[in-house]
């Protein structure tokens, strides 16, 4: 099969890889129906994180079961499932406190750009839809896989409830998705922080309220503007620089909750300063299996429609141009079909 | 009067001073019946902590209403009362939401190892207990003023559970403290982190289960060892080192909270190592206003003894000796008596 290998900075290859196969007993293979391009896709593509040899690319996707291991019990061949970055076993102590992103057997999901993807784990880590879904909610059960639910989980990080004042760092397909989020779990303020029309435009349509398009000390004094001179109840991270964290700090008023999900690049935190904001703190890869089974039900049930962060569909062999016009912005997420 | 100047490193004076009056209509001046030296008092004691001019040292007491401005309402000239050091209007947007300690009025209460003391926002800031106390309970009412209530909030904030597993980093008041409070609040498993005596002894008094004499990599294994391999739940931080914050953070189990109450000195946390951890991070200067009710509650029904820290008492004349013996580690905490 031909699938995406990355050699090196701008330098995206759609090749003959070997097929996967089935290695442990617990692994399934899938067909894939719809992969993407993320945002952390991007670091190493930009060169900015090293890469030593070159990559199989992708780990968002969803598809058909084509075959699965002897010890897999829950899912079927034929079914049509999600599964997230990080496999897991959904079972160990980590997994059961609801963090199946840090599993104690986790294994990373490398390679959905491909027609064919292993999934180790299968049974913890993959969740069937209730049947195989019509074409037009593909995109949305692709975003559940990682997009929707780190923007999820930044929004449970960042405590949001109903009637609360949300800000949204980042205007990615994460932070989109936040704002989605934060909507669905009741907030009443979401101010997303963007600059780029296109984007602003999806953010009022996924519930913003406010567009903030000053960044840094600006952003955060118009944030106080709007926010009773307060700040943010909750505060949603979805970049990873010291600039969007420290912008993120100091939105939130007092007390409130950051929830941090950009992975941070070059962040440090001053533990003095951290002290006196009394923020309440709490991020890292997100677990979004524990996500998954109700994020198929709103989708299913039609009541979010996340997909709407892909801007573009190309079909798998054009991987190349999806990475570029991603790294030069031209468009929010691109969907890949095999 | 006479009260306590600190002129400077090991530089602790009781001199002539004036006494304090009511400057503004919501100040109170009370009588100091018992003060104390504070951790925190010997960070500009040692010198770590600059300090420009003399200063009038203490911020821990309790005491009888002497005087009252003539706005003060809820506080009546006679009645004993506790408060702590940081001044709170208790009404404003962030006291209402629990964080007295970053009122939008706030003041910091100085001055305090004194036999008179001013009061800023009396009706915020002070609570009445039921009636005077007997002498034997004094001890324990100062300590609600300061170490309980930090420790207690030490505790609220690392989400201290019925059932849970506890780690407190760090044998000060606050420390033993926070076991105490992690007690109360149905912690079956408390691992206090001390390498002295005296204080492993009142630990394991408070609610101790474990001590672990072990610091940094080696306490963390050891932590690791005595918790499945998974580490705490919660963690109390209550030091304020680098070293310190990061034994927390190491000691918590995926996904587990660390409540940080020690004031930071020199403390860098990198966003990426924080991000893997998962941990939920909260702290800053303790909002103890927002306990005193609850906790008078618990001393005045002899539920809890946290008076039990002050292991000298002295008269308020020898303050520079409480200061020397706090310095040198040889008492854990020194009741002051005007």
């Amino acid at each position: 099969m031909k699938a995406t290998m990355l050699y090196g900075p701008n330098d995206v290859r759609f090749e003959e890889c070997p097929e996967p196969k089935i290695m442990k007993a617990t692994d399934a293979i899938i067909e894939v129906v719809a992969a993407c391009v993320c945002g952390s896709d991007l670091w190493p593509y930009r060169g900015i994180q090293k890469i030593t040899e070159p990559m199989p690319m992708g780990h968002e996707y969803c598809g058909i079961v084509k075959e699965i291991g002897a010890d897999v019990k829950n899912i079927q061949v034929g079914q049509f499932v999600i599964g997230s970055f990080f496999a897991s076993d959904n079972t160990c102590f980590v997994c059961e406190h609801g963090y199946q992103s840090a599993c104690e057997q986790t294994e990373f999901v490398g390679g959905a750009q491909a027609p064919l993807l292993r999934v180790p784990l299968a049974d913890g880590t993959l969740v069937a839809t209730p049947a195989v879904p019509e074409a037009e909610m593909i995109p949305d059960l692709l975003a559940a896989s990682d997009v929707l639910g780190t923007g999820w989980y930044a929004a449970v990080a960042a405590n949001v409830q109903p009637n609360s004042t949300v800000v949204v760092v980042g205007d990615g397909a994460v932070g989109l998705l936040g704002i989605l989020s934060a909507k669905q779990m009741g907030a009443t303020k979401i101010i997303a922080m963007s600059r780029h029309e296109a984007r602003q435009k999806l953010a009022v349509e996924f519930g913003a309220t406010d567009i903030v398009t000053e960044r840094g000390d600006e952003g955060v004094k118009r944030i106080l503007e709007l926010t009773n001179g307060h700040g943010a109840d909750s505060v949603l991270e979805c970049v990873g620089t010291q600039e969007s964290m420290m912008q993120a700090i100091h939105a939130a008023r007092q007390s409130g909750y950051v929830g941090y999900v950009g992975v941070p690049h070059g962040v440090d935190l001053n533990g003095e300063e951290l002290f006196f904001e009394h923020v309440h703190l709490h991020g890292g890869p997100a677990p979004v299996r524990q996500f998954l089974p109700e994020l198929i039900d709103l989708i299913w049930n039609k009541k979010i429609q996340p997909g709407k962060v892909f801007d573009l569909t190309l079909p798998l062999e054009r991987v190349a141009e999806a990475y570029q016009v991603m790294d030069e912005r031209r468009a929010i997420k691109v969907l890949l079909q095999p």
